[in-house]
């Protein structure tokens, strides 16, 4: 790229910041840039700076929103004794895309990582913990990631709040559905055994 | 995506019009774009606009360029005898970063292709050959890909600028450095066996 006009070795520099794009696509979008219609680049560049503008995070979940509450926070029939903690508004997405969660969520915005410098501080523990204090919550589903950091942060979570009277579950950890176990790793096989679950008796 | 606010939704959607962005990618930038510094986002937006704002067609040989005279054409130490013709700017860079020209180019956008509409009127054909005509070119290089459309477009313009006084040659076409003839295609090694050169001899 070291021959190209400098407005179009700042955008692909710019380009190449983001996750995953690597100099060469960096290149391409650069070009499909330059040659697309000027509506489409701009709209782009309008829409960049619109998210940064507009996006904030919900007042009670931290989710992102475009008001003060969140659209679950607002929903009034999302059920507000259920809180799900996520790591971060992707996981909450997901969960949503289920459709097989009606409660609200509680987003951390990250996981414990003492080697990425990231502590509980860094995290919206506090938040959680005083949320759960002041409104009626009755319980705490942890949906942190089935890693070691996710792990780590719901023990965490669940030491904190375990003194308050709130029933505190994790999500279940197995094999998923349509794998096939030949190919299941070891610590999957693990947790599916571990954690069998009684068959329900026929009708 | 279908939870997200709106102007997230917007930037995932406008990602998403990028070549071979699909829509996970295009959340998976969006987030990014969210997350990342403020300045990193508005640089991004910006490089964008500044690129459509500032970028034009060199007047000579329809290379980008910031001024009216693109970076080889300015450059008196290029042989301006010699012109390269290329389908494209991306084919230009990577021609110049091989090192190995030291002439001008003259870049066509686009190359024939009925299917899509593209004939000869809506390539920088009629420019090219006023351009030989008016000035001393010697000789004519027609690197367009060595593809069906590539090779009709070099088998037009040889045709078209047949009458006048100047060389016509297309880049070699072969086995390219370090294949192995095992994996080469049939129509590679038929074209290497055709476009066979006579050893130089030992000195």
């Amino acid at each position: 790229m070291a021959g190209y006009p400098l407005p179009i070795k700042h955008l692909i520099s710019e380009l190449g910041k983001l996750p995953g794009i690597g100099e060469k696509t960096a290149t391409r979008l650069a070009m499909h840039i330059l040659r697309a219609p000027e509506g489409d680049a701009r709209a782009l560049a309008d829409s960049i700076l619109e998210v940064r503008d507009k996006i904030r995070f919900c007042r009670v979940c931290y989710n992102f929103s475009e008001a003060e509450l969140c659209t679950v926070c607002r929903d009034s029939a999302r059920d507000s004794s259920q809180i799900c903690v996520v790591e971060d508004p992707d996981a909450l997405m997901a969960i949503e895309d289920s459709g097989s969660y009606s409660g609200t969520y509680h987003v951390l915005h990250g996981v414990l990582s003492p080697l990425d410098g990231i502590g509980p501080e860094q995290l919206k523990l506090r938040e959680l913990v005083e949320r759960i204090r002041e409104s009626g919550v009755r319980e705490v589903i942890l949906a942190t990631n089935p890693n070691v950091s996710g792990d780590s942060t719901a023990l965490l979570i669940s030491r904190m709040i375990g003194p308050l009277a709130v029933t505190v579950t994790r999500i279940a950890q197995g094999v998923p559905m349509g794998s096939d176990l030949r190919y299941m790793d070891r610590m999957t096989l693990s947790k599916s055994l571990e954690f069998r679950r009684g068959m329900e008796k026929e009708p």
